[in-house]
């Protein structure tokens, strides 16, 4: 598909600066850019490339002061970013929809099916299921008995939802997703062994939530682990039972969020950061990278590593750290210097 | 399904206080009772609720003082948390189980599948193979060739079980878990190329052990890979080749355990902890969350941290960490005194 | 299969000490051997069960001085750990190869298969796709639309690959594997609320890459995702969107790295390990288990810790921080013996 500079100013109400007939059938990133492509330029640590980029339009915002010349045409648009991302949005839509249900697949006579769902070869629904209209169920997957996936939500190949879970509008889960997995429950007997804890709880879902690939979700202990409206989840997580994750609130892959834990709402979870159980976070939180959290936190408290301390005061912190060696050379010395002087005196 | 007071009393062996025809229909955490729910009462942090909780029946132990009114009829037994956990128990049971063998699903004929069970669909039994009786394969799953599970296991959706391995009794493994994939071995050539060490041992797992969702356990290199009765593993865990888990150790999600580590009995290792390869961990040892173990630990140790240490010793280096800044001050406070101090004499 | 110590040492190129006929059936570790199996001895650590073992046959290198009395047959060679090698490597390819299409499976039309391959049952295989010759799909793994997998590469079962991504020759990918899911792009809009950025790109796999089970790696927002050839990934690793490793590196478990981060040749990278984005990793460098980089490193550097540090820096600095109470301590008693001393002057 090809599209003229004219075309794209139109779409993002931009201005065109050079030819209005260049053409472009592909994107690129502005240091890769190029003939045939189109870039962005929206961070000004990237300027450099403008001048030298392939890339045959650019887009720019409209107040960019240029500082050399250029060779691609560019489309002075009010945020680059926004509208490179509305035409990435467009393109995406524009790729053929999947549709229609694929032999072999396993759908129980009981469940109910909405209208325009695609459903995967290979991919199973179990009795007295519910899916919405619009729902994308790819190859391979599994929703079990009783569980309800609402309109417009996505699962790709190889997403497995237990029995009894509840999935929102408009999510978009990925492949090798476990929902509603046992929560990790025992009791440990006088014998040491130890005697599992039924999980009969479940997990909800709420809308517009987006769930990277096999991250791991257990059902309740009793109620519902919760995942709230438009929160957001790279790979790998790990999210125990009973646990709630406020809105907005997103987390990065391989953090750990363990039994009975409550997240409020827009925080930011770093890559690899535990959460231990039974804590309160509060809104507006932010947990930096590999932190271990054992501590409630209020809200709009920043935090770093493990054990988690204030950001600021773990900067400060590890900073000393690095001089240790140094620092216990000029203990020894003064212990030392103190000796001398009182054999001195 | 509705119960009575009385029936449950009569199932836990407990005494009714109030009415015995109360009736409920559900369960509920006594912190969000409601009518027609069943909750409990035993850890006493949670007392206050029982003054308010608006569940229509209570287990509580028979020689808790109250110290407030109550609305909900209680059921005085010896032990609140082990009765409610002998109905949930009951309550899964009553679930009417999977059974028979759903198609289209792929049975090597050379397998040999026990009485009672259940092969959901697109489910592959390989050729070899040797299924035990009350034995449950969820949709999706794999078994390999020449592998055996014994009776009473069950395999939720999506399990992959590789050539040649043994499940034993009584095990519950969840979706997404990787049993007998190649443990990582490679030597790395003069030209920088890694060459691969063909890995032909397997993974046993024996009884009544409970693998969490998407967890991955290697194959050996030779010989077996060995968790060992009783253990339970939480989510997202890894297991290298050639380890050993002694029984009834429990590990928490995102654990991992390099190759040739051996584990003793009655472990507790924390969520995200990372052993190194070819240690000795003795039995009834702690490890505390996202600690990093390098040296092997001896029976009873508990340790915490990365790099691990002795608990106590860890907690308290943690404390003094927390002030460094300060400590920092102090000393370059001492160095100006002590030569202000030598300056005067 | 039977072997004689004869046949081994014609294939090994070693030389029998002891009986030639000794006849072994199958491949042991020197510590566990028993009679009718072969082991070898490399490590000089395990000397000591070359006296005990019962393996009827080892290999030793060829200048390997005996101490002891030993029972077993002796085949010598130029170096025992890479003749045992080799013949794991035999062993393993005398098993026979999976072959053929199994059914059910779902090919698309338009797709094009190579010859000599297994596609196991409950596969699919997506529009455009190009399979390969004597590529091995094992049961239920997920090839999305126009994608390709090149000559002798093998899936285990349950891998999944999204849409448009590449995958070399002789390449390895456990079960679980997710390659082409979205990268983690989002920008949070004025009311908190999270709008997905599109992510077009794609993954690009390139020749000899092994990948471990429940590894994820994420398409490019633009242009692609790359794992350089030769690469080794152990178990449970994230890889960001727009990430790139260099030839010959190595991942241990559980790693993850972060968007746009570019990682060099022949690094090795420890179990755990996280790495920002954006970052540029040089050749060559090491970085110990979990360890937490937030910096790019230089070709050669070695570096331990989160954050991390030179690794000889963190050693010292690691050593110093155990003795921190102790230090505590030492500073406290610097300060009163120099107010005591102040005082009395």
């Amino acid at each position: 598909m090809k599209f003229t500079a004219k075309i794209i100013a139109d779409f993002t109400k931009g201005e065109v600066i050079g030819n209005p007939d260049e053409v472009v059938s592909d994107i690129s990133r502005i240091e890769e850019g190029k003939k045939g492509t189109l870039a962005f330029l929206a961070n000004p640590k990237y300027e450099k490339y403008l001048y030298t980029t392939e890339a045959s339009i650019v887009l720019i915002n409209r107040d960019f002061q240029l500082n050399g010349n250029i060779n691609a045409t560019l489309i002075r648009v009010d945020n680059a970013y926004d509208a490179f991302t509305s035409l990435l949005e467009l393109y995406t839509k524009m790729i053929p929809e999947k549709k229609g249900i694929e032999q072999p697949s396993y759908i129980d006579p009981s469940a109910k099916i909405g209208e325009n769902v695609y459903i995967g070869a290979f991919s199973y629904i179990g009795p007295g299921t519910v899916i919405g209209s619009n729902v994308k169920i790819y190859p391979q997957s599994y929703v079990g008995d009783f569980t309800q996936i609402l309109d417009n939500t996505t699962l790709y190949t190889g997403v497995k939802i237990y029995h009894g879970c509840y999935i929102g509008r408009e999510c978009t889960i990925h492949s090798g997703v476990v929902i509603g997995g046992d929560g990790f429950g025992f009791v440990q007997q006088p014998d040491q062994q130890y005697r599992k804890i039924p999980q009969v709880g479940n997990v909800i879902i709420e809308d517009c939530v987006e769930i990277g690939a096999n991250v791991t979700i257990d059902r309740a202990t009793m109620g519902s682990t919760i995942i709230r409206k438009g929160v957001k989840f790279d790979n790998l997580i790990q999210i125990g039972h009973n646990v709630e994750i406020g809105e907005n609130t997103v987390i990065v892959s391989q953090a750990g969020i363990a039994g009975s834990t409550k997240v409020g709402r827009n925080c930011q979870i770093g890559g690899q950061v535990g959460l231990a159980g039974h804590l309160k976070i509060g809104d507006n939180v932010k947990i930096g990278a590999q932190s271990g959290v054992s501590n409630s936190l209020k809200d709009n408290e920043t935090v770093l590593g493990s054990p988690a301390l204030d950001v600021s005061k773990q900067i400060k912190a590890m900073i000393v750290y690095k001089s240790l060696p140094e620092m216990s050379k000029r203990i020894a010395e003064l212990e030392k210097e103190l000796k001398a002087l009182k054999e001195r005196l």
